[in-house]
């Protein structure tokens, strides 16, 4: 489901969905909540936040009920909210106590919750308080399953007063979603560190709201992995979904054919301990792991140690570029099943989740198509063409996950006319195919639209739900069928050092679009909250923000980065899969340039944008004319400043014209916004020249587009010409 | 030696050692190094550092011998580098190959060296080339010792040339000092990462150059351990100095006595397995653990759970506060020493070091004094004074190290009459103590003058040499007596937030000062390398720049936090211990302030303070006066921006003065400049009242100083009267 036919799927396709953006309004406070602050996600817009915070809560309208949603900075958003009077101060007189069923847990739990928040608030970890003080009451009335289940009741229910808090909870997993709410929830005040009071009745939408991260292509450390599940939890995604192998890599060892790690890693696999420990880390912060081996494409790193697994005659090497390849196991023979039952027995073994992914994409049947041996059990068994052919294999994989008593889970390719009824299908290709599936009784999980690897922004993502589109339709039972979603990491274009800015904080507007309610979509809100969440996240373990600072470093050598700064907020990756056509990647590639660095989207050129756009439409409000001319004059002076260390480094030789693009395009947009401001005309001849200039500054540079040229086409487009 | 006696000991007393700055010149380039240049530790000097890099070696002259040194990016300095030339391009085609002696140690060394590598260059780390090209190719001679010894060989010999390089060293430990030579010299060309080809011979001067870390008064989680052993071994330190108990908390477990870590911990102390993993992760990198417990004074967590080692009634609990308290060991009793036969035992049996320190500082008798008991002892046993008690305490002690095939160390006061001769000395009172016991036949490190925990600058603790002052007189013989030094960390006012970005850069500084040959000393070079170190940290493993950014944004709130940088990057908190005069702290005390988070140097404000410095002697230079306005306009209209955010955090409030004072301060400045640059003369009573009101800025506010104001005083005084 990741690379091929892109043309004809959806996967590519950013679904739009029609949503009305409700802008929320203030029942204890006069200020108005604007288009304008809503759309600057940038500290001056957390400042806005945090006034509104502190003074109301604001109620949005929604068809089924009228729900009590905050601008607080929670992300997702609880099912009700309803506040309180005064705030509850956090320190180290906050106690937590455990009343009802505890376990292990639970106290675990507490200690990293006060870890987090000490860390969070800046207060020595020295548990013991010298005064008692505010209690946290947490009552657990019973305890979870001994394996955590799909569907499970996540719900819990937290009051906070000016002197303690509640939390209860049916088991233990609404626990750890009520504390990390209570996490997000602490925010700095003149009397110290506090949260607002209120009452919050919380349950997720969704059961199944995953995370996946492709650990084949490149291979993510522990440490990875682990900063991940922190921030799953903080966002309360349960679902790991862990991909462990690929054409480059087998990464997880596997005692029963030791081969595969040792001839398909370069030695970066993950050992079976290392696995438990991921499983007890994951257990611990409420999240299922789901593992996923690819099959019977995608596997070429099978084939290293075992080619007699594969369709072709081999030998094969670990592949090393990225795409589509042509290896694919051996449907044919009885002893791929053989081995495949052996493999399948020791993970499943390993894995105690109630799922199992088999993968199943893009399969693309070269191999078997040149092998006569193939073509002839095909004839001999009826078998029409290759995509029957990958069913019979699916079949027969399917039983023998279902002998380990396991479900199993694959991409869309898996559903075929005969597929069992409990295979899970996880859709890339859309709503429309999960409602296929829904209506013919298989459940499904939407991925499409949730590709975070691709650049798209967090209010694309936002925009995507799984009941839209062919969804609409479906019978209740069936609407039932349609278990959640998962965000999608593949690491073509990500390392270790990359990945997490890649994956956050975009993956918490799907996670909320996962948890929290359908009608919960106003952007400005999320956007708010993402931004709080961003600053937060360090906190939680994901300290990508200052990963990205250092890469900015690196790329500067010994030279001041201000200068690559200021061209770094402005510039932005091309989205979906532009990447693969502008330059040659493969698995030694450096990830090392400002591409890599920059976030997927840049919030200063889309807030220029929308201020550029009040401008054209006579719509400016006070100081846009201003904050526009400003930053229109640094964009156009940095070249200056910035060339002479460009060429001094391998890293950015690159963007010597991508930065002197940027000067020129604010060069016109200042001419334009001189024409606006004075209302002087301007020769039609220019104007056409300048508009013909930029969109020559629309093509990528060095891998990446100059976002500001949009605002400035639209600045030159409202001058008036003669 | 750590809190009493202020007023009478040395350790408070920066030892300015006179010493020649030399100014490095350049052999192949016209570009002169001049004062203003080398001042600056900015961007903008490593551009310079990084010019002076690629164009030159420097020659310095040193009473000895003439010894090649360079400013190229090294710290700690070689003993010899020789420029080659062309250089050596480092990427994926590097190989590793090693020759003569192996160990599984070197193995994992090159996969350290590859992480670190791939890290600093942001390539992906697939430890398989597609190429084979370069290779590093490194001679082992023999194995070092089975426990890594005091005095060990540790010198490399490095060759690099374009082609490939070439480390030998007789054992180990040379190569792992080599393989961080390699990893300091890689640096952005545009080419592509790369190596200067050059001949290095490397060795160090002192045989024990140490870091001591006070995990008691704070907890220092493995993290943090592991962290500055990373950063050690990037500057060849090679003892790090476990400070283990405190009045605070014991920070180890006892098998043998566990109420030590049960009630004496807040449950923040180190396993033994972790202990075993922290040794291991140590001799990795080259490095010996001493671990220090501190006795007969500074026990009180000892005591909580062992009342009876007391020489008072307890019953004790954890000390909450800081500085000197009464409890200390009973040493009249017979059962202190059993106690600490066996304790002793446990740990000389886990801690594989030749070396154990018994601390022995600051213990005040004020409980033997109050116990009739033993003052009868004293009498009965002619023990003149509380002194002589404690030698006799320390004598016993020592024998029971004695007995585990231990060399006993302790803080200064372990030095009596009839101390046994094997016993180390660990001066905190400076050269003078250090030169008396090594006259007396005793070894010693110095560690008064390298208290990174005081705040003083880099210059200030490079300046401190072990061999001048009452050393200087030594005989050779007695000269060898001097082992080295020791980095010491007290944490009073560090949580493991704080801790690595107090340890680190100076004590690079710290680490040079103790490896390099005694006439390195410009302090100029080292700057601008400890400058370019400061930026690989964050790829050797200590991320202490983003935790400050991180610490500035928590303090922002949401907040726009670079009004507040402004502030930050001119402030310093007070030097010494004058903090603890200012506020009242203890264990619990946050230390989440502006105070705890700005480097206990300002750049910024140095460089200010030089530039007016020239300005006011007539001697500026091009530039000077534009910079020098920039400056004192943008600290005087700060304010104006920052108070309005500062009310709103309980974390910011205390700097409303702070804030004000620094706009008032560069308001007098900029009047100054503008009469100094009009030559025209002020009202001498104007003067002398705006003097009056810098005197008034100097005094600390929110516990840190305004240190722009020592340059406005100059600009003031230069002003002409009438």
């Amino acid at each position: 489901m990741h690379k091929e036919d892109i043309a004809s799927s959806k996967r590519n396709t950013i679904q739009k969905q029609p949503y009305s953006l409700r802008f929320p309004f203030c029942r204890l406070a006069p200020r108005r909540f604007n288009h304008e602050e809503g759309a600057m996600f940038s500290f001056s817009m957390m400042r806005t936040c945090c006034a509104i915070f502190a003074l109301c809560f604001v109620l949005l309208g929604s068809k089924s009920s009228v729900l009590a949603q905050t601008v607080l900075p929670v992300i997702p958003l609880p099912a009700t909210a309803v506040q309180g009077s005064g705030s509850l101060l956090v320190d180290h007189g906050l106690q937590v106590v455990f009343e009802g069923h505890t376990e292990p847990r639970l106290e675990r739990a507490r200690i990293r919750f006060f870890d987090t928040l000490y860390r969070e608030i800046g207060i020595p970890g020295v548990p013991a308080s010298p005064v008692k003080r505010e209690q946290l009451v947490i009552k657990t009335a019973g305890p979870s399953a001994a394996v955590q289940q799909l569907g499970e009741d996540e719900s819990y229910h937290l009051e906070i007063t000016a002197t303690g808090a509640l939390l209860t909870a049916p088991n233990p997993l609404g626990v750890l979603h009520g504390l990390q709410t209570i996490l997000q929830l602490v925010h700095s005040t003149p009397e110290g560190f506090a949260v607002e009071a209120m009452t919050i009745d919380d349950r997720p939408r969704f059961p199944w709201r995953g995370l996946m991260i492709d650990a084949g292509r490149h291979f993510m450390p522990l440490d990875v992995i682990r900063q991940n599940l922190d921030g799953m939890e903080a966002v309360k995604m349960n679902v790991f979904h862990w991909h462990l192998s690929e054409d480059q890599g087998f990464r997880i060892e596997s005692k029963t054919f030791p081969l595969l790690e040792e001839k398909g890693s370069d030695g970066l696999y993950y050992t079976q301990d290392q696995v438990r420990g991921i499983l007890e880390y994951a257990r611990d912060r409420g999240i299922r792991v789901v593992p996923e081996f690819d099959m019977p494409g995608h596997a070429t790193s099978w084939f290293v140690g075992y080619p007699d697994l594969a369709s072709g005659s081999g030998p094969y090497q670990i592949e090393r570029h990225w795409g589509v390849f042509d290896p694919a196991m051996d449907p044919t023979r009885e002893s791929t099943y053989q081995f495949l039952d052996q493999f399948i027995g020791e993970m499943t073994a390993l894995f105690p989740d109630a799922y199992f992914h088999i993968g199943g994409d893009e399969c693309n049947g070269k191999e078997w198509d040149a092998n006569p041996r193939i073509k002839q059990f095909m004839q001999a068994h009826h078998i029409q063409d290759d995509a029957a052919l990958q069913a019979y294999f699916t079949g027969r994989v399917q039983k023998l996950v279902t002998k380990r008593h396991k479900i199993t889970v694959g991409w869309d390719e898996v559903l075929q006319p005969d597929t069992p009824h409990d295979v899970v299908i996880q859709s890339w290709r859309g709503q429309d195919s999960l409602a296929e599936a829904a209506r013919r009784g298989y459940r499904g999980i939407l991925s499409a639209g949730y590709y975070v690897d691709l650049n798209q922004s967090a209010a694309d993502h936002y925009a995507v739900d799984p009941l839209v589109n062919g969804t609409v339709a479906l019978s209740s039972a069936q609407i039932a069928n349609v278990l959640g979603g998962e965000a999608t990491m593949w690491t073509e274009y990500a390392t270790p050092e990359i990945v997490n800015s890649r994956i956050w904080p975009r993956t918490a507007a799907i996670a909320e679009r996962l948890w929290s309610a359908q009608s919960v979509k106003d952007v400005n809100s999320m956007y708010q909250r993402l931004d709080v969440l961003s600053q937060k996240l360090a906190y939680y373990g994901l300290p990508y923000q200052s990963v990205r600072e250092q890469m900015l470093r690196r790329l500067s050598g010994y030279s001041d980065p201000a200068a690559l700064q200021v061209l770094a907020s402005v510039v932005q990756p091309p989205r979906d899969y532009a990447r693969e056509g502008l330059k040659s990647y493969d698995v030694f590639s450096p990830l090392n340039r400002l591409v890599d660095t920059v976030p997927p989207e840049s919030d200063k050129a889309r807030e220029f944008n929308e201020v550029a756009a009040r401008i054209a439409t006579g719509k400016a409000v006070s100081g846009d004319w201003q904050k526009t001319r400003q930053w229109l004059v640094l964009w156009r002076d940095n070249d200056a400043a910035l060339q002479p260390s460009l060429v001094k480094s391998s890293l950015t030789a690159e963007l010597v014209p991508l930065s002197r693009n940027l000067s020129q395009a604010a060069t016109i947009g200042l001419l334009a916004l001189d024409a606006l401001q004075n209302s002087t005309p301007v020769n039609a001849e220019t104007q056409k020249k300048q508009l013909s200039e930029l969109k020559e500054f629309e093509k990528p540079e060095a891998v990446l587009l100059n976002r500001i040229v949009p605002g400035v086409e639209v600045l030159v487009q409202a001058t008036r010409t003669q």
